[in-house]
C-alpha cells in the first residue's frame, strides 16, 4: 500500500493523494518544491505543501484557464503568461497556429527546471520557437510593458501567499489592463468559492474596480479541495459568451475537458455565489 | 484541534472531514449508520464508511437530483422517491405547490429515524400531508405498481454496494419505465466519472437499453471525492433542456445552487466523458 500526501484546508477538509515515491524535495529562493509519484495521479507537483497539478488531472485546470479567453478574444497574436511554471498553460495557448508569440514570465526558474525534468508530459511545448521564456518578477515585467502590448494576459498564479501575493492586488490588475490591446482579455485562476471564499470574492471585487466586464466561470479541478474551481474573464468590453466557433474547432480534437458547450456552461453561476456577488 | 473522518477511494484519493464529536454509530439491519459533528460541515451522515451528506453541502446534491426533472416533466402531480432517507429529496420536491402526492420508499427505517433526530435541518418536510412514507424494499414496490402511476421517479440511492445494489440493474429500470406516465421522467444519482467511472458508464449503458432519452448531467458535491458528480435524466421522449421557466421561478428564491442557467449548463458534457460515452 502506498502512503498518502495530504493537504488540509483550515478545519474543513483534508485531501490526500496516494504517493508511492518522492522524486523531488527542494527549497528554491521562493518556495519549497516537491514532486512525487502517485499510482493514480502520475507525477504530482506541490509548492509549499499545496497541490499544484498532477499528470492525470492537469488538463482540467489548464484547458479551463486558457481556452475561454482564447476562444473569445478579438485577436490572439501576442499572449502573456504570468507564472505557469509547469508549462501546461503555454502548451494550451500554442495549440493555436495564429498565435505569433507567447511571453511567459515565471519568477522561479527552479520550478521550470524541475517540471522540465520530472513532469515532461505537461510541458510539451518548451521548444516551440514562438515561446519567449523569462525568469523574473511578473509584476515588474507588466509595469514595464508599453500600452497595448498583448491580446491576452493569462495569470497562472498559485494561492495569494508566498511569491504570488502581489498578483492579487489592484495595482497589478491596472498594469495588466494598460498592457492589453483594445478588446484584450485578462484571465486568471480565481480560487474556490467553497474553500477560499474570501479570496474568490476579494478577487471579484478588486477586478471590478479595474475592468468593466468581470465574469467568473466554473469548472472542476479534481485534486483541489471540493473539486469546484473558478477562473475569471475580465476585459473593458466584450462578452465572454461570444466564443468563436472556428477557434474552438481548431483545438477541439486535442482537448479533454473544454468544448463549445462547456464554454457556455462554465459561465453559469450557482445561486449561492450569485447572491454573494450581488453583495459586493 | 478536531479529528478527521476519512473516506478513501481505492488508491486514488482520500477525503477527510473535520470531526468534533460522534453522535451516532449504530448497525441497522441494512448498514452501519454514523452521524458526527463537524466544525465546518455541521452534522455529517455516513453509511458503511461512505459520506452520504452534510448539513452544509447537502443542497448541492438534493437540488441537482430533483429540480432538473421537476422543471422539465410534463406534469408533476405524483412523484415517487426510492431511498432518500435523510429527507432532503422530498423537501425539494414538496416545494412545488402543484405536487399532489410524494411516495417515498426507504428500505431502512433506522436511517429516517436517525436523520429526523440528528439532521433536522435537512428533512424539513416530514410532516407535509402530501408525503406518504413507506419502509420497504423499493425494488419490490416498483414491481407492484400499476402502469403509468407516476409523473416523476427519483432514485436517491447510495453506491451500488450493500442495500442499494439492486437499484442499478436493467430489470429495476424497466419497472420504473413501466410505472411512469407517458412523458414521465426517471432521474437518479449516477456517481462520478472520475472516482467510480465504471459505475457511471455502466449506468449509462444500462439505462440506454431501457429508455430512448438518457442524459447525464453534471454538478458539484463538495464532500464526494473530486467534487464532480453526476445525475442522469432518462425518459422515453422529451428533452431535458426544455425546462419550464414558470416552474423554475416557483422555487428560485428558496434554492442555493440550482437556477435556470445552471439547468442548461449541467447538461454540457466534458469532452473526456463524451468520448467514453461514444464508445458504449
Amino acid at each position: 500500500m502506498s502512503q498518502w500526501y495530504s493537504e488540509s484546508f483550515n478545519d474543513r477538509l483534508r485531501v490526500s493523494l496516494s504517493m508511492s515515491d518522492k522524486r523531488v524535495d527542494i527549497q528554491s529562493p521562493f518556495q519549497r518544491i516537491e514532486v512525487f509519484d502517485s499510482p493514480y495521479w502520475g507525477r504530482v507537483l506541490v509548492h509549499d505543501g499545496l497541490f499544484m497539478t498532477s499528470e492525470r488531472d492537469e488538463f482540467f485546470y489548464h484547458e479551463m484557464l486558457v481556452h475561454p479567453a482564447m476562444a473569445s478574444a478579438p485577436s490572439i497574436d501576442k499572449v502573456l503568461v504570468i507564472g505557469g511554471g509547469d508549462g501546461g498553460t503555454v502548451r494550451e495557448i500554442l495549440r493555436y497556429p495564429q498565435v505569433k508569440e507567447v511571453t511567459m514570465v515565471e519568477i522561479d526558474a527552479k520550478v521550470v527546471e524541475v517540471c522540465r525534468e520530472h513532469l515532461p508530459t505537461i510541458g510539451t511545448a518548451w521548444d516551440d520557437p514562438r515561446l519567449k521564456l523569462r525568469f523574473e518578477d511578473g509584476i515588474r515585467f507588466v509595469q514595464e510593458q508599453p500600452e497595448h502590448a498583448f491580446d491576452v494576459i493569462v495569470l497562472d498564479g498559485s494561492d495569494p501567499v508566498g511569491p504570488a501575493e502581489g498578483l492579487f492586488n489592484q495595482s497589478f490588475y491596472e498594469h495588466c489592463q494598460r498592457a492589453l490591446r483594445p478588446g484584450g482579455i485578462f484571465v486568471l485562476q480565481s480560487e474556490s468559492p467553497l474553500i477560499l471564499e474570501q479570496v474568490f470574492y476579494g478577487i471579484q471585487h478588486t477586478l471590478k474596480q479595474v475592468f468593466n466586464q468581470v465574469h467568473p466561470y466554473f469548472g472542476i479541478v479534481p485534486i483541489y479541495g471540493c473539486g469546484l474551481w473558478t477562473w475569471t474573464w475580465a476585459a473593458n468590453e466584450g462578452n465572454p459568451r461570444e466564443a468563436k466557433p472556428e477557434r474552438q474547432d481548431q483545438v477541439a480534437k486535442a482537448l479533454r475537458y473544454y468544448n463549445a458547450e462547456i464554454h457556455q456552461a462554465a459561465f453559469a453561476i450557482p445561486s449561492f455565489v450569485q447572491h454573494a456577488l450581488n453583495q459586493l
